[in-house]
């Protein structure tokens, strides 16, 4: 592996970057950082709670037959095939995409072989050919974001995006992990956050000649981080209506799958930090 | 002209996009809608106010050249060249891209012949080969909005962008359009407005079965419209803020120019509706 994206020192300023759609990723935006993918609704919620129940790794694939293929040479009893395509389960698999499905009693000590419509081709095309990515959700955010700020390195908050368009459920968890590194830069600094989160400094007043400063050895949060940070502002309280003010959301809603939904929108549920690196998701 | 988009009657659900920069916009983001682009910093500002003080039309021009080869075509006191790279002047020309210059003393009667970095291009882009495109800005949002409402026709919030990233700048006044859009939308329904603004119906609570609807003869918001009006509910009221919290702006500060941020930040200072049509822009 050239990239070791959790181990840089010394670091000044930790940029913090984020890209609304998997699409839109290219080399230059995650060479020499730190990485996380998210695709709320759902593959992200169902790795994460298929690791928080004891899976032993889950292997994301983009194909459905290179997942009958993986599967076809591992012992039958050892491996789980999870996936869907327009949010439907796939035939012949075990599992669908739903994170309920990934109990304790099903995938305790298998491994799942993954496919998704979305979120399993966004972690590979986020990981690059040799990169490392921590995926991230509502269940876990908060523990993803003490990893990037322990690592000291630029990050990229990589939203999986809703078939190459922004998405509002992967760009609000994106905000929550910007707002918790605001608050671990706070707690670092000994300052305590300003009402609004933000890093950066106050307006000067109406026709003032003050110039205001970019923060030094701190966080430096790109212009789609600050949205980010204040989308998160706006629905940490009610996560759920995030879900369902997005259209994915609402589609999945009226699929019956509402309660995925109520599922997904739980806040830090689980402390697992799922990473993917050479082709397998383990917890960090 | 195939595409007139202010004319469109009977329709059913108006639906509104957001893209982030202008570099992504294609046909089909612009074909058969009302389009509207956003460059707070500085182009769409520096464009309401010419024509709020009078001026009689602004050619937008990519090229310093092409802007040089128009003025040598009109008689010179008719005209006033302006413009800006990396935010400087150019040489030989009139006026930089500070709306403060473009006073009535200097623009009234006039021809404006303008060159950006950015933002004369990305009108250009919005328009396509043929089209129509609404320049909004913090100064005007409201006249804009009430355009487009009475259009009754799909809406595209073109934002400029910086240097083909995201801008907070111009996603708050995008957002601050689809904030206005929602309240004109309540108020021809005799409904009042929830809280948060949003069209979009409320969550159900946790694990109940009930599905929420779309919005039927209403506004339908794109995922990026709803992440826009977040930003506009965030920065309402302290627009200055968002101008500080980008960096594009923080940039313009650190070289001396606060003085036109607090000059943007102003809201519906004016009540101009800037259009660009067949290379040029005048009040619609």
């Amino acid at each position: 592996m050239s990239r070791v994206p959790l181990t840089r020192k010394g670091f000044d300023a930790m940029r913090v970057s984020v890209i609304h759609t998997a699409d839109d990723i290219v080399r230059e935006h995650i060479v020499n950082k730190s990485v996380v993918m998210f695709d709320i609704l759902r593959a992200s919620s169902t790795i994460s709670t298929a690791l928080a129940n004891g899976c032993q790794e889950v292997i994301p694939v983009v194909e459905v037959d290179e997942a009958l293929a993986i599967a076809s040479r591992l012992p039958e009893d050892t491996c789980i095939l999870g996936g869907e395509r327009s949010a439907v389960k796939l035939p012949g698999f075990h599992l669908g995409n739903s994170p309920l499905e990934y109990t304790p009693e099903v995938v305790a000590h298998k491994t799942v072989i993954l496919t998704t419509t979305n979120g399993t081709k966004a972690i590979r095309r986020a990981a690059g050919e040799d990169g490392v990515v921590l995926i991230g959700s509502l269940l876990n955010y908060s523990a993803v974001a003490h990893k990037l700020f322990a690592a000291e390195q630029d990050i990229l908050l990589a939203c999986a995006g809703t078939r190459g368009k922004f998405s509002l459920e992967d760009t609000f968890a994106a905000g929550l992990v910007v707002a918790e590194l605001v608050q671990l830069w706070y707690s670092r600094h000994n300052a305590a956050p300003e009402e609004s989160c933000s890093p950066q400094a106050d307006p000067v007043p109406i026709y003032a000649e003050e110039v205001p400063v970019l923060p030094e050895n701190g966080l430096l949060l790109e212009d789609a981080a600050v949205a980010a940070l204040r989308l998160a502002e706006a629905y940490r309280h009610k996560p759920l209506r995030a879900l369902y003010d997005a259209l994915h959301g609402q589609k999945l809603a009226q699929m019956g799958l509402s309660i995925d939904l109520n599922f997904c929108a739980q806040l830090n549920l689980y402390d697992v930090v799922p990473v993917y690196r050479e082709g397998k998701i383990t917890c960090l």
